[in-house]
Formats: structure tokens, C-alpha cells, sequence
């Protein structure tokens, strides 16, 4: 299907299914291929600014009819919880790069884990967790509010307990989204964390509610949506109760690129293909979402 | 209940649930507890050896008419995948004591991801993985013999991509178990790496069929088991279908405990109290179990 009933969920592929970092040349030629296979949306990271340049990716994508995404790589330099101004500020220039890219390419969500470095954990007692998001609130503020000035919208992701200590569900992060407290800074949530995480993802989804901003799809092993044991029905209806207007991005990472399988945790296949992972996914999504 | 009836499956409990390590003095208070609340088993890990004494253990149990079963702690020295000798020769020989305290408590299985440390992560290459599975093979097959001598069955774990890359499924753990090809080596599996790492963790009983020697059950959270989005009812009739005779123990770790809670990946309560994890599942599994 190449154009979308009005009315559907937009269903994306995220581009660390088959590449990291990905890049202009890779673009030009994946891209193409996620819109002919039916997709209305491919999510972009942003590792490094620079890997992709928005004024070409806007071209390809206007070209292509495919709408867009943009997620955040939370690196080891990148913190907005921590005492130091510096880090703070370089993590903020990161994400007003990211939001600004986003713009330029039409893309209405900027998301991912963006208040701690991806992999930190370890114990927090509860006065350096106080602190830690209350900077983390107060940096994203700013971030939010240039976002809504240039039509996006932030969604900040828990992560499961093995990839940081801070946000892990969603009554986590709606703490922290409420500190914020601004219509541009939402909520992503992902089905792969939730499942960790939430004693009931769809109840998770309730309690976010309207800060919904952005959903990622994949199967409880990361791989293809439908093989799996998430209960999708429930999901799906959550989603309806929520409002949630999407899209609904499926996010995997390929094992055949050392960096990206290590910082996934990913030690095998866990498709036949990277591209059954997509294609098999949209196939399914599609059904589930109605 | 302190008695249960024959046909039904043995329920325990994990002394991790409150205590790192356990100890005599600990077990002396813990023990009658989880007999009073109705348990059949108490687990006990072996940390390090001599942190609990089998004989004095033995005679605790036996007053209180309590099962036990044991569980290993691969911390980062205890390793049979590699090549140096003196590491594999130190780990069999903790393997060993752990056959041997559970045979004095009358534990018939020692369970655990005896393999390798828990934690170690990262790829592997084909050639790598294939000598490491080998070398893990030979090892474990002198001391399944052992076990074997002992009435004891060993259960090997998989765990969950985050906390070790090697074998984190069904299909993983059956193969390497079936190069030990010894009847006492048998298989562990624990819901919570289950819900991560099996498309249908049902299907990963099945799989897994007459190896399977212990069963972990806990919420998808590490919490109480029957709170969470587990599908317990085909669960339990998986276990029924390969003719699982138990025990099913209740594993989970206390977030009061620094060194326990990061080994674990804790971070918040997972339940109101440690207690009710214990309580509340046990009741939860004797209905569901049946």
C-alpha cells in the first residue's frame, strides 16, 4: 500500500534495523525502499549531527512521500542530569540540533532516553534522584519550548533497568514530564522496554495518556512484531483509548554492525532478515492497529 | 497449607528475595517464616562456600519439614568457557561443593547459569562462541557425573542478553546441554529472562521437554508473580504438558541490599514489601499451578 487511509496509525521503520550511523548515501538508497515496501514513515538518529544533513534528507523524503522521525542517541557525554553546566549545555545544543534537523525534514517528534547516558546504572538513593530530575526537568525545559516554536514535540523514553537506573517506567517519566511541565515535552514508550518493565503495558499506556507523543514497536525480543508475546490486541486498544494519532515506529538493530549490536545487546539474529523485521512488522502493525 | 498434596507441583521461595548472603544466624529466623507462610522449598544460593553450613542447614530443614533446592552465584571468577585451566578446574570445584551441600540438605538440584560470569556481555564471533560452548560442555560433564552419584541434577540457566552472551534461550541452553549429553545435566528456566528472550516462552518449555530440571517463576518485573503480564495460565500448562514435577521456585532480589539490588538490576521496590512477593505468590502459584 503506498498511500494511508486517513484515519490509520502511520506506521515507520526506524533506520538501525539495517544501518548506524546512518547517512546521506545510505539514506538514498534505503529510503526508497521503506517507502516502496509501504512504510509512511522512517525515524532517523541522530548519533552524530553532521552523519545526515536535513536539506538533502528533506529533498529525498519530500521526493518519496514518506514522512519522517527523529530519535536521539544518548552517548556517554550526553547528560542533563548531572552538576555540570557544561555537559548540560552541550546535551541541550544536541537535542535543539536534533529538533531543528527535525523541522527541516518534517518531522513532528524528536525522541528517545533524553535525560542520562544509555548504560548508566548502578544504585541511587533518593536525595541524588531528587536532584537528578530536578536538572533533568529544568534542562529540558528550554528544549521544549524551542521545540514548540519550531512545531515539534519532545517524547522522553524510560529505558529498561539494564540500560539506565533513572526512568524505567512510565510512572517514572511521567513524574518527570510533569515536572517539565510544557505541552511540547511528551512521552515515548516502547513496547521492548515495557515489557521489562510495566506489570501491564496497556495500563502503562493509559496512565500516559495525552503526554503520548511517540510509540516504538518490536517484538518482546526485539524482533519482529507479531512473532512474539506481547499481547497486541491490548496494545492497540490503549493506544485507541489514549487518542494516540502516531506513529507507531518499529525499532531493531542489526546484529551485523558491532557497534550498534553491542549498545542494543544484541547477540543474534533475531529474524530471518533485517528486512522481515520491517516487512513482516508493517504487515502486522497494520492489521493489529487497524 | 503445611502440608501439600502429592500430585501438586512444590512451591518455593528464593532466600534472595530478602537476604545477601544468606547465612545460618539469617536462615535460623528466615526458614520458619517460609515454612509458616506455607512454602514446601526454600532456595538457597551459594554465594561462597561456608557462608551457610549443609549439616547445621540440614537439621534446620528437616525440623521444620522443609524441601530445599540450591542455586550457584557466578561472580566474575567462576567461568568454564575459557581456556586457562586453573579458572575451569576453581569452578567445577565450587560446582562440586554446591552438588555436595545439596545432596547433605537433600536438595535434589543445583541450578544456575554455570557457565559463565554473570555479566559478561559483548559479541561473539561464530568460532569464538562454538569454543567456549565446547569447552563448557567438557566441563560440566564431570561434574553432572558427580552430581549424578549424589541424586542431584544440575539445571542450566539461560539469562537474559544484558546479563550474559551466551546462552540466553531454550534452543541455546538445549544445545549446549545435549553436547554434555549426561542425563543429571539438565535445564533451568526462569520466567523473567523468558519474557525477554523467547518469542513464546510456553514454546520454550516444550522445547526444552524431560531436560527440564528447575523452574524459576516471578513477575515480569521481578515482582509477584500473578501482578504481572506473565500468561501463567500456559505456563502451567506447558510445565504440566512436559511433565514437570517441580519444585517452582519464587525468585526475586531485595532492593535494601546495595550488593544484591546491582548484581540484580534493581532499582526501585518491585512489590510493597519483600514479604509480599513471597506471600502473594505462593497463593497466586498454588491456584494457578494447581
Amino acid at each position: 500500500m503506498s498511500t494511508q487511509d486517513r484515519s490509520a496509525i502511520a506506521i515507520g521503520a526506524n533506520t538501525w534495523i539495517w544501518e548506524s550511523p546512518i547517512t546521506d548515501d545510505a539514506l538514498a538508497t534505503l529510503a526508497p525502499r521503506i517507502r516502496g515496501w509501504g512504510f509512511d514513515v522512517v525515524e532517523l538518529p541522530v548519533e552524530t549531527p553532521g552523519d545526515w544533513y536535513p536539506d538533502r534528507t528533506a529533498a529525498l523524503l519530500s521526493g518519496l512521500g514518506l514522512g519522517a522521525t527523529v530519535c536521539c542517541a544518548m552517548g556517554p557525554d550526553r547528560d542533563l542530569t548531572g552538576a555540570d553546566p557544561e555537559v548540560t549545555a552541550a546535551t541541550q545544543n544536541y537535542l535543539l540540533f536534533c529538533v531543528d534537523a527535525a523541522a527541516t525534514i518534517g518531522a513532528t517528534v524528536v525522541a528517545g532516553p533524553i535525560y542520562a547516558p544509555v548504560g548508566r546504572t548502578g544504585h541511587l538513593g533518593p536525595d541524588e534522584r531528587e536532584a537528578m530530575l530536578g536538572r533533568a526537568a529544568a534542562a529540558l525545559r528550554p528544549v521544549a519550548e524551542h521545540a514548540s516554536s519550531r512545531g515539534v514535540r519532545l517524547g522522553v523514553e524510560p529505558l529498561n533497568r539494564f540500560e539506565t537506573n533513572l526512568i524505567n517506567t512510565a510512572a517514572q517519566v511521567i513524574d518527570l514530564v510533569d515536572r517539565v511541565d510544557h505541552p511540547a515535552c511528551g512521552v515515548m514508550l516502547d513496547t521492548f522496554h515495557m515489557n521489562i518493565e510495566e506489570k501491564h503495558p496497556a495500563e502503562a499506556i493509559r496512565a500516559v495518556g495525552p503526554r503520548l507523543a511517540h510509540f516504538h514497536a518490536c517484538g518482546t525480543d526485539r524482533g519482529t512484531p507479531g512473532t512474539d508475546h506481547t499481547d497486541w490486541t491490548a496494545i492497540a486498544g490503549a493506544l485507541r483509548e489514549v487518542g494516540y494519532a502516531g506513529p507507531v515506529v518499529i525499532e531493531s538493530f542489526t546484529a551485523d554492525n558491532l557497534t550498534i549490536a553491542t549498545a542494543a545487546s544484541i547477540w543474534r539474529p533475531l529474524a530471518p532478515s533485517q528486512d522481515t523485521i520491517a516487512v513482516d512488522g508493517l504487515a502486522f502493525l497494520r492489521r493489529v492497529l487497524g
